[in-house]
């Protein structure tokens, strides 16, 4: 989407053909700088430190360290090294495999010479799939919102909730939880969107605000403790939220705070809807109660990184020392709260049923064993 | 309750035996400091900056401003000027006209060379009052604690989740959602207490937190978003809140966010309890979506405040220049999601039939039309 009015991607070829351009995104949103990724220690740093996050983006990125670690060293054991670097920066990342075992299988069984070219071509193909998928699901989601926009006034906006980033940094362009958002904007159907902060990390408040403002979409970041609030009082026309894993009968996990709004949306009768590519859904796991849920840093809770007046990047402690913290990254809101998951293949009901009849070569996977290694 | 091990209220009269000694909450967690109010302008300061807050604090700190103007010029034209004074420094409070209107009674009909030491009598009582209200709930909220730690094993603590700051912080000691939780304590029934940070302005980790850690109370802050995920997997007992007012039917105005929290003890079957002492329900009111709710300043949303790794209190900028941000203060919580009010006369259902059998003089007093001022 836009930056300053410049179409980007997240990730991208520099103009050396070799080199790869990111956005460093721990300095968003004070700071548009983009960094190049010259060597697979640079990928793999860029992954771990978190100048590049959301599952799709880290894939792609992964898949371009490969391209990196093979342009060093063609040789088998370079590839095999990169792949072990590379899978340890995050790993709970469910793209991040997926993404590096593409990479080996494009390339393994191939001469040297050609392992380079083969290498950059799969990984350029990963990052149009993402783009492609998630302008399929900008396409299913629009309906959704053009239906309600039918019932407004002309110009009045559809009022869109999104909590976290499940924008277009978070993936190589358009987003997951945003696609329906940017597709109906460029459409000409106006959209504002309540952009939860999402404490701890504050994507919301740091990264979706930020995208939203460059591309020119009205929004209003709110603290996470709004919605619901404005959901009773109807400001709220659906609300749309992206997805770390859906299990096989629709339980969503997702960013801590989630299941929240999903309960407002609810107890108000806004409709709630889930967006994802289909390689989000685990048909491994039934009850979302299954899924373990991360406990992260303490200090993203006790601390607070912003812009000080005079322009400097400060991080100021906002907990009594003393005082414990407990940091969920996710929760998990149940199927029955769900309106509808919005995949690259339509609108589905979150049921066991409607993800198996849309998806049945991936649940038919599912109930396979599992290859030894 | 306690602050480095010594037992002090969050206002008092000092050693001179004249002017008032308060804690400049506005530094807290990170600063501990105590100012002296020597004049009305002082107390009406101490109120608009926020040093001091909470509906019981400011009613009390009121009540002194009206004892230091006094003190300064005990004439009808004073007693005048000052209760203007001290009545525009938060007009939305609804202690603050109630505290000024019984200084006023309690000297107005005196000779002047009385009304100082008659309004630092009236002062201290309203002080004693809130402690004793405070205390009575906190005896009642304690039998709802104790039922629950009878089920548990010896030592397991009865885990209580609170929102926002209704602590002894915000009245002049004991607290409201707190009592329950210090009386427990005090009584040696162990209590771990989750601590919702509270955006935008961050009571639950700035006082709450702090006033948790000076009293010896085990706690853990918590990001708004993590009471729903806590409650989904047992790990909360009951929650407790304050209010700002509760409609005749019981519906609950209280900190924004509170809905949410409410919402997710329904879905989990945690009891879901508020605190509040008998003035803060407004008879007049039936519905609690009449209430008008207040937009606050944007730069609550936009920035936050801590201490740097080297000391120095600073804050930062946390939303992109240019986004719009709302920053309503409170929601309303139906009165269906309301397991009870714990009120000084005891622990009793949010329903109109219920608050009025507890309090039949005050929703007597709110039948009859209000006298003309």
């Amino acid at each position: 989407m836009k930056v300053d009015g410049i179409h980007t991607r997240s990730i991208w070829v520099e103009s050396d053909g070799a080199s790869v351009g990111i956005i460093d995104q721990t300095l968003l949103p004070h700071r548009y700088e983009t960094t190049v990724l010259a060597g697979v220690d640079d990928a793999a740093r860029a992954i771990s430190t978190m100048q590049v996050r959301g599952a799709p983006l880290i894939g792609a990125t992964a898949a371009y360290g490969m391209c990196l670690a093979l342009r060093a060293e063609a040789s088998d054991d370079a590839l095999e090294r990169a792949y072990r670097q590379l899978l340890a920066t995050r790993p709970t990342a469910i793209n991040l495999r997926w993404a590096l075992d593409e990479m080996v299988a494009a390339v393994r069984n191939r001469p040297r010479h050609e392992r380079v070219a083969a290498a950059y071509r799969r990984a350029a193909e990963i990052c149009d799939e993402d783009v492609a998928i998630n302008q399929a699901i900008g396409r299913h989601g629009l309906t959704l919102i053009e239906r309600i926009a039918a019932g407004k006034q002309p110009g009045e906006p559809v009022n869109v909730l999104t909590h976290c980033n499940a924008g277009w940094l978070a993936t190589v362009d358009v987003g997951t939880a945003t696609a329906a958002i940017y597709t109906a904007h460029d459409k000409g159907v106006p959209v504002h969107v309540w952009v939860d902060e999402t404490r701890p990390r504050n994507q919301g408040a740091s990264l979706t605000a930020w995208e939203l403002g460059h591309h020119g979409v009205a929004h209003t970041v709110i603290p996470d403790n709004t919605g619901g609030h404005l959901m009773q009082h109807g400001r709220v026309d659906l609300a749309i939220v992206g997805t770390d894993r859906v299990t096989a009968q629709g339980d969503v996990c997702n960013k801590i705070g989630t299941y929240l709004k999903a309960l407002a949306a609810a107890d108000n009768g806004v409709p709630f809807y889930v967006a994802l590519p289909s390689p989000t859904i685990d048909f491994g796991v039934i009850d979302g109660r299954d899924i373990p849920i991360e406990q992260r840093a303490a200090d993203e809770v006790t601390s607070m990184t912003g812009r000080t007046a005079d322009g400097r990047i400060e991080t100021v402690r906002i907990v009594p020392d003393g005082s414990a913290v407990a940091n969920y990254g996710f929760d998990v809101t149940p199927a029955r709260l769900v309106t509808g998951l919005i995949t690259e293949r339509g609108v589905i009901e979150a049921s066991r049923a409607a993800l198996k009849h849309a998806f049945p070569e991936r649940a038919a996977a599912a109930q396979r064993p599992a290859a030894a290694e």
